[in-house]
């Protein structure tokens, strides 16, 4: 029996909800004027260069850091929940065959959906907090072999059925290429992939907390979030920085290219960002990752982030403008032999344990989450005429 | 190139973002206080009253109602889509199969995200408005198809396909049963859907518009919006209200069954809604079509009502409890031989409608949905300990 409650009163936002608290959250905090961001109470670049992918999964899920024994049970619990029950990799073939044209960011939400109908799962206001818990590392642990599946499918391979004795990172690209990557690429990429689990109260994180806070069960979180993701105006996407890197070609074109981008007031991709004031701490990660590795098309793309803020000083002086995490992110993944089609899909197989986090931490409240709209039509009630 | 910007202040909002104005909106509303919603400029109950399925449909996407040559060609337009592509057609026994402990609305997620994959949909900022038009009738047309096919797959019968030359409601009910509906069946369905095709701006709109905004496509959009529509707190199930018909099973039972629940404090499914203080105006109008049908069932709906409200009055003077749409909208499904786990599914086919409408409308903005949250954690950085 509902209560009748008082109504609140009418408070109207900024534009977009910009700056509007909605919530507190433990999981982590970007600092945009000191190019600083957390997950919990650590840097999330110092994660990415001192614990495994499943140390900071295990946590942004359980608030703590593992101990040794912890670690070894968790990745030993969530290797176990790679593998795909047989109705959904029955599935997968027709999937990724409708989603040639869209992509296997599309196909994983048709997947994950499907996975979560077919593990039955139950309201996140239903659960008691350690069933919730399954729910999200059951979802996490199969997004990467979802993705592979569906990549290769479409590719015209068989998909690679995961290991469970190779680590969340190793395991990913064993499972896109078929070959065990070297020890290089498989630290580069899961080093990329810790740097991506979290980035403050994003769009798409938002939407996630958004349906979690109707009691929506784990997967309509995930699914909404991979949609949110889609959107071009979420953010970047790591394959159009390459774009850029490609469209200017050879060295001698740099300065020209960039001087018509910037006099014709267009946006060049991998540079700016809309929260960090300084240089993005990812950018410079990835950075570092890609010299590990060298050669011509990493002196490129240092030589072109020179040239355009040097260009740009000249141009435009006082205006800062740092590469993003795009820009390097789409190096390291191309040197790490990643196909461009498969860049976002990445993000995604990180961001999914961010997601997942915030949807846990929604659940702990009661509390659904529902703004308000002002009607601003013509005024009712007007007679209705016959047809 | 971004253009660095002025962080927003932080605004702290109330809980639940309540009461917080996030857009205007020229689609409708709800004056709770006077037991009063609207479409547009026209009272919703009045537009059931007085106008077919399609004619709400065209006045939620264009702004006004149809005149007669325009309601025919817009008619003859939606129903030419309501057949689906033989590769989604291929995958709804998969999907049927694997939702069957979900359900329907589960396996329409997944369904309605395969059919916007293989469509090839497009951002929605990417698209002319004419062309997002498209995206959601082609959407919206096919939700009945695929909920009645998924419903007949799961229990072991064909799917019936669609018949362009029925009405919207008499159709949805041809595909379900088989059968084509008797006027009086037709037409209280068609009632029915169209006083579901949008309330004010709830949560599974909201989730819809937050996608939107990111640029997502329209499944995206869409796919999101049903996965928090399945969150128990977004609102009711109409077949809880039957249930607690079932439960009280007799007119002498009814007394004792009530005071035992208000007593212990009970919710009572069927009554109380959080926006209405007087009676649901939808509950006013579902219960005059049960009426029309009448027979038992609606006899002692009528009566449950009537001595919910007295002994509310005896017990707890003062407190208003009305009917929510939930309870004559259980009733009337049942009069029309719907099957109970279809209740909600039936709600969904209009309220697409509805969400879609909310889409292209925010898909005129062009300013993300993005709140901000606090950070409440231990401070960083800590640093970081060895494996």
């Amino acid at each position: 029996m509902t209560v009748p409650r008082t109504d609140p009163a009418p408070l109207d936002a900024p534009r977009g909800l910009a700056g509007v608290i909605v919530t507190g959250t433990a999981l982590g905090d970007v600092r945009g004027r000191e190019g600083f961001y957390h997950y919990r109470h650590y840097s999330a670049i110092e994660l990415a260069q001192r614990r495994g992918f499943e140390d900071v999964w295990y946590l942004m899920f359980h608030g703590e850091l593992p101990g040794r024994a912890e670690s070894a049970r968790f990745a030993a619990r969530t290797a176990g929940l790679r593998r795909l029950p047989a109705e959904v990799r029955e599935a997968l073939p027709g999937i990724a065959r409708t989603s040639a044209v869209s992509g296997p960011s599309a196909g994983l939400r048709t997947a994950l959906s499907l996975l979560g109908a077919g593990s039955g799962l139950r309201p996140v206001y239903d659960l008691p907090a350690g069933r919730r818990l399954a729910d999200a590392l059951a979802l996490c642990a199969a997004v990467p072999t979802l993705l592979t599946a569906l990549y290769r499918l479409g590719q015209g391979l068989e998909p690679v059925e995961p290991r469970e004795d190779l680590p969340f990172a190793a395991n990913y690209l064993y499972m896109l290429t078929g070959t065990e990557p070297d020890a290089a690429r498989a630290s580069a990429i899961e080093r990329y992939l810790i740097s991506a689990v979290d980035h403050g109260f994003n769009a798409s994180t938002f939407t996630a907390r958004v349906v979690a806070s109707t009691g929506a069960d784990m997967a309509a979180c995930l699914v909404a979030a991979v949609g949110a993701l889609s959107g071009p105006l979420h953010g970047g996407a790591p394959s159009r920085a390459l774009d850029t890197l490609d469209a200017i070609g050879t060295p001698e074109r740099i300065d020209g290219w960039i001087r018509e981008q910037i006099l014709g007031g267009a946006r060049i991709m991998g540079f700016g960002h809309p929260v960090y004031r300084t240089e993005d701490p990812r950018s410079r990660m990835l950075r570092s990752i890609a010299q590990e590795f060298g050669g011509p098309l990493v002196d490129f793309a240092v030589e072109v982030e020179r040239r355009v803020e040097a260009v740009l000083a000249e141009l435009k002086p006082g205006r800062e403008l740092h590469t993003n995490v795009e820009f390097y992110a789409g190096v390291v993944m191309e040197l790490c032999g990643l196909p461009r089609e498969m860049f976002t899909p990445t993000f995604c197989a990180a961001r999914v344990v961010g997601w997942s986090a915030n949807i846990l931490e929604q659940a702990e409240d009661s509390k659904i989450i529902r703004p308000a709209a002002r009607y601003v039509g013509a005024p009712p009630p007007q007679p209705v005429p016959a047809p």
